[in-house]
């Protein structure tokens, strides 16, 4: 049997997963094209924004595995086979970098390292209050396997965080609170507010006007997760009336961010061109590898995603 | 007896001041003046930029507390009696500040987004190849409070940490090393440099060209003790070789850093106003405190100068 890599990636991306996936799978046949190989013979597939159809007419498929974390470009494509289970990436190099670019958002959001960067910019020596970090309480939202793992950095390195999520999860050194009805709290209580919720129906547009006039006066943002949950001019209208003091948004409705969108020149948005967590194709194609054996040896798979949840 | 307050300090540093010192010793009498009180009454000075000549004449003078870190400053004062012991400020929320310091430049350093800044000025959107925390060696230079705190903190968050000092240090999770014959090792082994070294005579423009050469091309400075480190113009020399490429720095020959100096607009140059590491007046009272209750219970005093070396 054979594998089928279904992954529109630039030649760089080429050039780092190939290598990647053929260490770590030393005995499997690796297909970079599906017309070689009979239809038959394709009992994996490793799918990063595969082609509509591209999965389609393969009667021995048994694992699709994605590359990416994200998965809802998948669960959008109808054309995707659903009676095959989905495997979504957890690379362990990707989890730890989501982890140092939301510690250094909150470090830089709590320490004025963005206020100093606009006073270098304006010549300005200016020295402003400093406090500590246990002072400085911080609300993780989403606490799946990035966001816990964002969670007990930040507790490890002295913030008070407190995680919520849609059920009840448990994370060490950190209170997590869970459903609707618990939001408000953790919204009201937080100084920053880091967004690793998945993205599903439901968490569309889930900072919007409502959810910024339920932060305290002055608080912060950084959005590690998708565009989609944000509504842009909310988040404008927010940072204009100063109910939020500062946005480090890693990703947007629109990729990349458009020429002229007013987040570039904002004196109070950090713009990353979506670097939160890359995919580190090493560790990646480890992660492929094992549930690759687990198949193959009749062994429980991990990292399935449940298509009603969504993720 | 009487404790007095030697201190050039702004109208908002009394305000700090002034309550954290009375709720820390509240038995004991507090000076902010000298002319209102008997000489011979007064046998502590707390001292933050004295005036010259300010602590003389002083005769049972027994304990000059400075209420700051360094205290080159008042080494340099030959008004200040040498027969006195002098102890300096080790406050714990300083040290956790200068540690949050330096993971942030760090972190900044090490995934790009001082560059990704510099990108968002441009309006560009580039993303750069994410290296692995445990990929990127920092050595942190001067292993005294500050700087053993800075080697833990990065060393706790992934980074292999090699730590370098003119005396045999040890410190957790560190490779420790000493004296001049290691330095070139450690040098050319970093992709980032820390500098927390003490402010002596022999460390006067310890950063020049023949460090840097030393350098890996491509590394990184963060100059987190003082100005007189680092030969300004040797590191403008090494940024535009591209031997350095970017350098942090919070503290320069003149402070403020003077209005039109080449370091406010360099783009790979990120100015900070002598902020890394800012005195809690809440904790730093309380240091301040138990040296004052060892004093008058004739137990042995914390954190004393050593007048030789310097710090």
């Amino acid at each position: 049997m054979a594998i089928l890599i279904a992954a529109d990636l630039t030649p760089d991306e080429w050039a780092a997963w190939w290598p990647a996936l053929q260490a770590a799978l030393p005995h499997e046949t690796l297909l970079r094209e599906r017309s070689s190989t009979p239809a038959e013979q394709i009992d994996i597939a490793l799918v990063a924004n595969p082609h509509g159809g591209e999965l389609q007419g393969l009667p021995a498929l048994r694992l699709i595995h994605s590359l990416w974390a994200g998965v809802e470009g998948l669960l959008a494509d109808s054309t995707v086979p659903v009676d095959v289970p989905l495997a979504r990436m957890v690379d362990p190099a990707m989890t730890e970098a989501m982890a140092q670019t939301a510690l250094w958002s909150v470090l830089g959001l709590h320490r004025h390292f963005f206020r100093y960067a606009e006073q270098q910019r304006a010549g300005l020596w200016r020295q402003r209050r400093q406090w500590r970090a246990d002072e400085t309480p911080v609300a993780v939202l989403g606490l799946g396997h990035m966001g816990r793992s964002v969670a007990r950095r930040l507790a490890l390195n002295g913030y008070p965080v407190r995680g919520w999520s849609a059920r009840q999860a448990e994370v060490d050194g950190v209170v997590a609170l869970a459903g609707d009805a618990a939001l408000p709290h953790v919204l009201a209580g937080a100084r920053i507010v880091v967004n690793l919720l998945p993205s599903t129906p439901a968490t569309r547009g889930f900072f919007n006007a409502d959810t910024f006039a339920q932060l305290p006066r002055g608080s912060n943002l950084v959005n590690l997760a998708r565009g989609a949950h944000v509504v842009e001019a909310d988040l404008l209208a927010a940072l204009a009336s100063g109910r939020l003091a500062h946005a480090v948004l890693d990703v947007f409705g629109t990729e990349p961010l458009p020429a002229g969108h007013p987040f570039w020149a904002h004196p109070h948005i950090t713009v990353l061109p979506h670097v939160a967590a890359l995919t580190d194709a090493r560790s990646a194609a480890q992660c492929v590898a094992r549930n690759v054996q687990a198949l193959r040896q009749g062994l429980p798979l991990q990292h399935l995603v449940d298509r009603i949840r969504g993720y």
